[in-house]
């Protein structure tokens, strides 16, 4: 099944910078070929459910391996049926109603 | 890896009334051991990461296959490597804080 | 505008233990009327709109004063203008397809 | 309090396709001056509280005018009281750690 999904990522424990550890996910999404997309409340990807997981779970378990005792996560995810549907689609659909 | 998790899906396109489709995953959740909690907002689980998201993916599985072309779904999660944590046990912990 | 809505908190910077800053918002949304009710994964609450997120400003001030730097929250909500549906009424829907 | 946060609505009851209904919100954000950035699971904003949720609520009843007879949001959301930190610094910090 292809989903599309955003991963976000919050170390606890480890004080009020986590930007470090938000990072060390990213290389993880990438050598996972998942297309990660960055923005300001998470990283947007897109694949298999089993490959989009696998990878969700060794972000959480490079995160654990950087000292941060507990993490918390928040996803979104979306699967169709009717078409397949880029996260660059769904962008490019919602701005074609822009003025 | 031990991991709490919330569960919440938004079967798409098939009106507004999705209860019948959020009690489909009552079954599938419980079936794999993890003793779901069902409120209003979502179902709480908890149980071995792969286990987990095995379900959820049937999940999505058994909606789609119930006629709904789109599902949207969220999950938050958290995993600590300090100790067990159920989620009764955040329960209580929470409510002894209560007068 | 009538609505439910899941209210989840992180403070930031205190520790892996957070269950007295998730103690702190109980008497708040409590007083504000929208009747919580706490689950594993956040607190549900219903009312109009603008009493709602009174009351999670309210939560987020509570948080910073007890000594958190950084207050990460989620928040799920729904509102419906076909008819009222409170949160009981909501799992009470699911609950009708169970077994 | 200034905040940053993001928005994700699901109008329900309306079908599969809806770019039409998140694109409602977009002039709606730019116009209360919360600085929107559209990505593929959402629009991060950033601005004072009342601002933020007073345009949140006034997308929900755009799309409620749009035909939509229920709309499920999510929102996260942050706020800290050490320094300033808008949507771009948090990419950028994150960016940082980059190769």
């Amino acid at each position: 099944m292809k989903i599309t999904a955003e991963l976000c990522v919050i170390p606890m424990g480890v004080g009020v910078s986590v930007s470090r550890y938000v990072a060390a996910c990213e290389p993880i999404l990438r050598q996972a070929g998942l297309n990660p997309q960055l923005h300001a409340y998470g990283t947007n990807v897109e694949g298999e459910w089993d490959d989009v997981f696998a990878a969700f779970k060794r972000c959480h378990q490079a995160i654990h391996d950087m000292g941060a005792v507990r993490v918390f996560t928040t996803v979104k995810l979306g699967s169709r049926n009717d078409r397949a549907q880029s996260n660059d689609d769904k962008i490019a659909s919602a701005r074609s109603y822009f003025d």
